[in-house]
């Protein structure tokens, strides 16, 4: 039987959430954290609504992984996040030791690889998972801004 | 007449932060937001008693401050840390476009200098503000734990 948990199946649910935030203003970014197939946490951008910097999609996914495992740190979680986490949520990511970062657009001005952010070593990363619907939202989003 | 705000003197608030958080058990960091000689934001690092990696002294007081002025920007504002900020922290505040960073003890490991966290241009630090102080209680948490 195929596997439907694929990373496209799981980024197809951080979308949701970056058009969720679309739709209330805010830059487009969603994000949601997986251990065993299961998701344990979605969130999205909430900069501009919470008057906070500090709000961003990822931010608020490893604070609300923690909650529900009991526990700070993200042992055999996989972030899914539809942009390059930036040199804070990579810097969190450090922290949470979090085992599998997966995003999709690039953001080559403010992401972490780039700016040569540290990662924790337990941490591998995937790249470019459903990239162009990623990039698509996040421009279409800059678009209604001009 | 003296000026009594030095950066001195607030640094010492941002210590006694930072003994609240040893007397919790939590890595002693502590932090204050000041503007105009105003403290607008008092935090310290509860990563441990809310089992989450993003609750740094600084995220807390980023987050704190921006809610006193109803805007996420910190123009015009001075971060008091006693230790120096991680990459995360220093990530947030790139963002927050924060005047002036004071810090007290550097990290020699973890901190933002060594590990190349872009600032915004805006923004000024100052280094070694009550050095000792902050060192000692740091160094005084870890031979605790032992």
């Amino acid at each position: 039987m195929e596997n439907i948990f694929t990373d496209e199946y799981f980024m197809k649910k951080a979308l949701q959430e970056a058009e969720m935030a679309f739709d209330k203003g805010e830059i487009p970014v969603g994000a949601i954290v997986v251990i065993d197939n299961k998701v344990i946490a979605r969130s999205h951008n909430l900069t501009e609504l919470l008057n906070d910097v500090t709000a961003h999609a990822e931010m608020q996914a490893i604070t609300s992984a923690a909650n529900f495992l009991g526990g700070k740190y993200l042992k055999d979680c996989t972030l899914y996040v539809t942009l390059e986490p930036c040199q804070m949520c990579a810097g969190a990511l450090y922290w949470s030791q979090i085992t599998k970062i997966v995003y999709g657009a690039s953001d080559e001005n403010r992401g972490f690889s780039k700016l040569g952010t540290q990662l924790h070593p337990k941490t591998k990363v995937v790249s470019g998972v459903l990239e162009n619907e990623c990039a698509i939202l996040m421009r279409a989003f800059f678009r209604t801004k001009r």
